[in-house]
Protein backbone atom coordinates (compact mmCIF):
# COMPACT_ATOMS: atom_id res chain seq x y z
CA UNK A 1 0.00 0.00 0.00
CA UNK A 2 2.88 2.18 0.82
CA UNK A 3 4.77 3.49 -2.06
CA UNK A 4 7.22 6.27 -0.31
CA UNK A 5 8.36 7.97 2.32
CA UNK A 6 6.79 10.60 1.18
CA UNK A 7 7.68 13.36 3.96
CA UNK A 8 8.96 14.27 7.50
CA UNK A 9 6.41 16.88 9.27
CA UNK A 10 8.30 19.26 11.61
CA UNK A 11 6.69 22.03 13.51
CA UNK A 12 9.30 24.66 13.98
CA UNK A 13 8.36 28.40 15.26
CA UNK A 14 10.75 30.17 12.93
CA UNK A 15 10.30 28.84 9.42
CA UNK A 16 12.67 31.07 8.04
CA UNK A 17 15.01 30.28 10.30
CA UNK A 18 14.46 26.58 10.02
CA UNK A 19 14.23 26.49 6.39
CA UNK A 20 17.52 28.27 6.51
CA UNK A 21 19.54 25.81 8.50
CA UNK A 22 18.23 23.29 6.78
CA UNK A 23 19.76 24.93 3.41
CA UNK A 24 22.71 25.34 5.31
CA UNK A 25 23.36 22.03 7.24
CA UNK A 26 22.16 19.58 4.32
CA UNK A 27 22.04 21.73 1.22
CA UNK A 28 18.64 21.00 0.88
CA UNK A 29 16.65 23.65 -1.72
CA UNK A 30 12.91 24.75 -0.98
CA UNK A 31 9.86 23.26 -3.68
CA UNK A 32 7.27 25.27 -2.18
CA UNK A 33 6.27 27.74 0.65
CA UNK A 34 2.09 27.70 1.16
CA UNK A 35 -0.49 28.82 3.86
CA UNK A 36 -3.29 26.64 4.46
CA UNK A 37 -5.54 28.42 6.35
CA UNK A 38 -7.55 25.13 7.08
CA UNK A 39 -4.63 23.30 9.41
CA UNK A 40 -3.28 26.38 10.41
CA UNK A 41 0.20 26.39 9.39
CA UNK A 42 2.58 28.44 7.26
CA UNK A 43 4.78 25.22 5.56
CA UNK A 44 7.49 24.65 3.24
CA UNK A 45 8.14 21.33 1.59
CA UNK A 46 12.16 20.81 1.12
CA UNK A 47 13.08 18.43 -1.55
CA UNK A 48 15.31 15.57 -0.42
CA UNK A 49 15.08 13.12 -3.33
CA UNK A 50 13.08 12.00 -6.24
CA UNK A 51 12.15 8.07 -7.27
CA UNK A 52 10.09 7.10 -9.75
CA UNK A 53 7.73 6.45 -6.38
CA UNK A 54 7.71 9.83 -6.50
CA UNK A 55 9.49 12.67 -4.37
CA UNK A 56 10.51 12.76 -0.62
CA UNK A 57 10.88 15.85 1.76
CA UNK A 58 10.88 17.60 4.80
CA UNK A 59 8.17 19.49 5.41
CA UNK A 60 8.50 22.49 7.88
CA UNK A 61 5.59 23.60 9.70
CA UNK A 62 5.40 27.05 11.66
CA UNK A 63 1.83 27.77 13.10
CA UNK A 64 -0.28 30.63 12.16
CA UNK A 65 -1.19 31.09 15.72
CA UNK A 66 -0.94 29.30 19.50
CA UNK A 67 -4.72 28.09 19.03
CA UNK A 68 -3.95 26.11 16.11
CA UNK A 69 -3.00 22.26 15.85
CA UNK A 70 0.77 23.27 15.57
CA UNK A 71 0.99 25.94 17.88
CA UNK A 72 -1.07 23.30 20.20
CA UNK A 73 1.59 20.85 19.74
CA UNK A 74 4.48 23.25 20.15
CA UNK A 75 3.42 24.02 23.86
CA UNK A 76 2.52 20.89 24.19
CA UNK A 77 5.95 19.12 23.57
CA UNK A 78 8.08 21.93 21.70
CA UNK A 79 10.07 22.16 18.44
CA UNK A 80 10.77 18.23 16.74
CA UNK A 81 9.07 15.86 14.32
CA UNK A 82 5.10 16.44 14.33
CA UNK A 83 3.50 13.52 11.99
CA UNK A 84 4.80 11.27 9.28
CA UNK A 85 3.40 11.57 5.73
CA UNK A 86 3.55 8.25 3.47
CA UNK A 87 3.13 8.49 -0.55
CA UNK A 88 0.15 6.21 -1.36
CA UNK A 89 -1.23 5.27 -5.22
CA UNK A 90 -4.88 5.90 -4.61
CA UNK A 91 -5.42 7.73 -1.52
CA UNK A 92 -9.46 6.78 -1.55
CA UNK A 93 -8.80 3.11 -1.78
CA UNK A 94 -5.72 3.33 0.67
CA UNK A 95 -8.16 5.01 3.32
CA UNK A 96 -10.83 2.43 3.16
CA UNK A 97 -8.11 -0.47 3.26
CA UNK A 98 -6.69 0.85 6.55
CA UNK A 99 -9.71 1.88 8.03
CA UNK A 100 -11.19 -1.50 7.83
CA UNK A 101 -8.22 -2.52 10.20
CA UNK A 102 -9.64 -0.60 12.86
CA UNK A 103 -7.25 2.45 12.63
CA UNK A 104 -8.42 5.24 13.60
CA UNK A 105 -9.25 7.82 10.66
CA UNK A 106 -9.29 11.49 11.84
CA UNK A 107 -9.86 12.44 8.09
CA UNK A 108 -13.07 10.01 6.70
CA UNK A 109 -12.55 11.50 2.66
CA UNK A 110 -9.64 12.91 1.57
CA UNK A 111 -8.47 16.82 1.22
CA UNK A 112 -6.06 19.07 -0.24
CA UNK A 113 -2.95 19.21 0.77
CA UNK A 114 0.76 20.40 0.08
CA UNK A 115 1.51 20.96 -3.31
CA UNK A 116 -1.90 19.83 -4.96
CA UNK A 117 -1.31 16.45 -3.01
CA UNK A 118 -4.68 14.54 -2.01
CA UNK A 119 -3.85 13.70 1.71
CA UNK A 120 -5.32 12.01 4.88
CA UNK A 121 -4.99 11.76 8.34
CA UNK A 122 -4.67 8.88 10.75
CA UNK A 123 -5.28 9.06 14.77
CA UNK A 124 -1.72 8.72 16.54
CA UNK A 125 -4.50 7.02 19.43
CA UNK A 126 -4.00 4.03 17.01
CA UNK A 127 -1.15 4.07 15.59
CA UNK A 128 1.58 3.82 18.14
CA UNK A 129 1.48 8.16 18.88
CA UNK A 130 2.70 8.69 15.63
CA UNK A 131 0.37 11.12 13.73
CA UNK A 132 0.18 9.25 10.42
CA UNK A 133 -0.60 11.18 6.91
CA UNK A 134 -1.16 9.43 3.83
CA UNK A 135 -0.39 11.26 0.81
CA UNK A 136 -1.31 10.89 -3.09
CA UNK A 137 0.63 13.02 -5.34
CA UNK A 138 -1.37 15.07 -7.81
CA UNK A 139 -1.27 13.90 -11.62
CA UNK A 140 2.08 14.64 -13.45
CA UNK B 1 23.63 15.47 0.55
CA UNK B 2 20.75 13.85 1.42
CA UNK B 3 19.85 10.74 -1.29
CA UNK B 4 16.64 10.02 0.76
CA UNK B 5 14.21 9.34 3.63
CA UNK B 6 16.12 6.24 4.80
CA UNK B 7 13.86 5.68 7.46
CA UNK B 8 11.60 6.70 10.55
CA UNK B 9 12.64 5.72 14.08
CA UNK B 10 9.45 4.99 16.22
CA UNK B 11 9.70 4.11 20.02
CA UNK B 12 7.43 1.57 20.90
CA UNK B 13 6.75 -0.68 24.21
CA UNK B 14 5.74 -3.92 22.49
CA UNK B 15 7.89 -4.69 19.42
CA UNK B 16 6.01 -7.64 18.63
CA UNK B 17 2.31 -6.33 18.68
CA UNK B 18 3.93 -3.19 16.60
CA UNK B 19 5.08 -5.35 14.00
CA UNK B 20 2.29 -7.10 13.57
CA UNK B 21 0.00 -3.65 13.52
CA UNK B 22 2.10 -1.85 10.50
CA UNK B 23 1.62 -5.68 9.05
CA UNK B 24 -1.89 -5.63 9.10
CA UNK B 25 -2.70 -1.53 8.78
CA UNK B 26 -0.05 -1.27 5.70
CA UNK B 27 1.16 -4.42 4.21
CA UNK B 28 4.81 -3.47 5.35
CA UNK B 29 7.33 -7.23 5.31
CA UNK B 30 9.85 -7.04 8.05
CA UNK B 31 13.43 -6.90 6.20
CA UNK B 32 15.31 -7.68 9.51
CA UNK B 33 14.89 -7.76 13.29
CA UNK B 34 18.19 -7.21 15.58
CA UNK B 35 19.55 -6.76 18.94
CA UNK B 36 21.88 -4.28 19.18
CA UNK B 37 23.29 -4.12 22.61
CA UNK B 38 25.30 -1.28 22.35
CA UNK B 39 22.23 1.24 21.59
CA UNK B 40 20.00 -0.89 24.07
CA UNK B 41 17.17 -1.40 21.91
CA UNK B 42 15.79 -4.72 19.90
CA UNK B 43 14.44 -3.18 16.14
CA UNK B 44 12.83 -4.51 13.27
CA UNK B 45 13.02 -2.94 10.38
CA UNK B 46 10.19 -3.38 7.87
CA UNK B 47 10.33 -2.53 4.42
CA UNK B 48 8.38 0.38 2.88
CA UNK B 49 10.00 0.99 -0.94
CA UNK B 50 12.72 0.50 -3.19
CA UNK B 51 14.53 3.24 -5.21
CA UNK B 52 17.64 3.54 -7.43
CA UNK B 53 19.10 5.79 -4.00
CA UNK B 54 18.41 2.68 -1.80
CA UNK B 55 15.48 1.44 0.41
CA UNK B 56 13.18 3.29 2.95
CA UNK B 57 12.20 1.53 6.10
CA UNK B 58 9.58 1.91 9.28
CA UNK B 59 12.52 1.23 11.89
CA UNK B 60 10.62 0.07 15.40
CA UNK B 61 12.51 0.26 18.30
CA UNK B 62 12.09 -1.61 21.74
CA UNK B 63 14.11 -0.56 24.31
CA UNK B 64 15.70 -3.56 26.31
CA UNK B 65 15.44 -1.60 29.54
CA UNK B 66 14.07 1.25 31.66
CA UNK B 67 17.87 2.97 31.33
CA UNK B 68 18.07 2.84 28.10
CA UNK B 69 17.76 5.98 25.52
CA UNK B 70 14.82 4.67 23.82
CA UNK B 71 13.90 3.31 27.20
CA UNK B 72 14.16 6.77 28.78
CA UNK B 73 12.63 8.49 26.23
CA UNK B 74 9.07 6.36 26.17
CA UNK B 75 8.87 7.46 30.17
CA UNK B 76 9.39 10.58 28.74
CA UNK B 77 7.66 11.18 26.06
CA UNK B 78 5.44 7.81 25.50
CA UNK B 79 5.44 5.56 22.08
CA UNK B 80 6.00 7.92 19.03
CA UNK B 81 8.40 8.89 16.39
CA UNK B 82 11.87 9.14 17.56
CA UNK B 83 14.17 9.87 15.23
CA UNK B 84 14.51 10.25 11.31
CA UNK B 85 17.56 9.17 9.38
CA UNK B 86 18.40 10.42 6.28
CA UNK B 87 20.79 8.22 3.62
CA UNK B 88 23.51 9.71 2.49
CA UNK B 89 26.06 8.34 -0.46
CA UNK B 90 29.58 9.07 2.24
CA UNK B 91 28.92 8.83 6.09
CA UNK B 92 32.51 10.19 6.80
CA UNK B 93 32.07 13.15 4.08
CA UNK B 94 28.91 13.91 5.32
CA UNK B 95 29.45 14.19 9.17
CA UNK B 96 32.22 16.47 8.73
CA UNK B 97 30.10 18.70 6.38
CA UNK B 98 27.29 18.82 8.69
CA UNK B 99 29.97 18.96 11.89
CA UNK B 100 31.53 22.46 9.32
CA UNK B 101 27.76 23.98 9.61
CA UNK B 102 27.82 24.22 13.31
CA UNK B 103 25.95 21.19 14.18
CA UNK B 104 26.66 19.42 17.18
CA UNK B 105 27.16 15.82 16.72
CA UNK B 106 26.56 12.87 19.13
CA UNK B 107 28.95 10.75 16.99
CA UNK B 108 31.99 11.89 15.83
CA UNK B 109 32.93 9.09 13.69
CA UNK B 110 30.16 6.51 11.74
CA UNK B 111 29.07 3.36 13.96
CA UNK B 112 27.58 0.38 12.80
CA UNK B 113 23.76 0.79 12.30
CA UNK B 114 20.81 -1.49 11.29
CA UNK B 115 21.39 -4.04 8.49
CA UNK B 116 24.86 -3.48 8.34
CA UNK B 117 24.62 0.31 7.63
CA UNK B 118 27.45 2.80 8.98
CA UNK B 119 25.17 5.51 10.88
CA UNK B 120 26.31 8.69 12.77
CA UNK B 121 23.23 10.65 15.06
CA UNK B 122 23.07 14.59 15.48
CA UNK B 123 22.11 16.31 18.37
CA UNK B 124 18.43 17.47 18.55
CA UNK B 125 19.42 20.58 20.57
CA UNK B 126 20.68 21.87 16.95
CA UNK B 127 18.40 19.87 14.79
CA UNK B 128 15.40 21.95 16.15
CA UNK B 129 14.46 19.18 18.20
CA UNK B 130 15.09 16.27 16.04
CA UNK B 131 17.40 13.38 17.01
CA UNK B 132 18.71 13.00 13.45
CA UNK B 133 20.62 10.20 11.88
CA UNK B 134 22.82 9.77 8.74
CA UNK B 135 22.65 6.50 6.93
CA UNK B 136 25.69 4.89 4.50
CA UNK B 137 24.03 1.61 3.27
CA UNK B 138 26.41 -1.11 2.60
CA UNK B 139 27.78 -2.23 -0.30
CA UNK B 140 25.88 -4.49 -2.20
Amino acid sequence: MLIRIDHVGIACRDLTATIAFYESAFGLTVASIEVNEAQGVKEAMLHVADSPAGSSYVQLLEPLGPDTPVGKFLDRRGEGVHHIGYGVTNITAALAAVGATGVRLIDERPRHGSMGASIAFLHPSSMGGVLTELVQAPPT
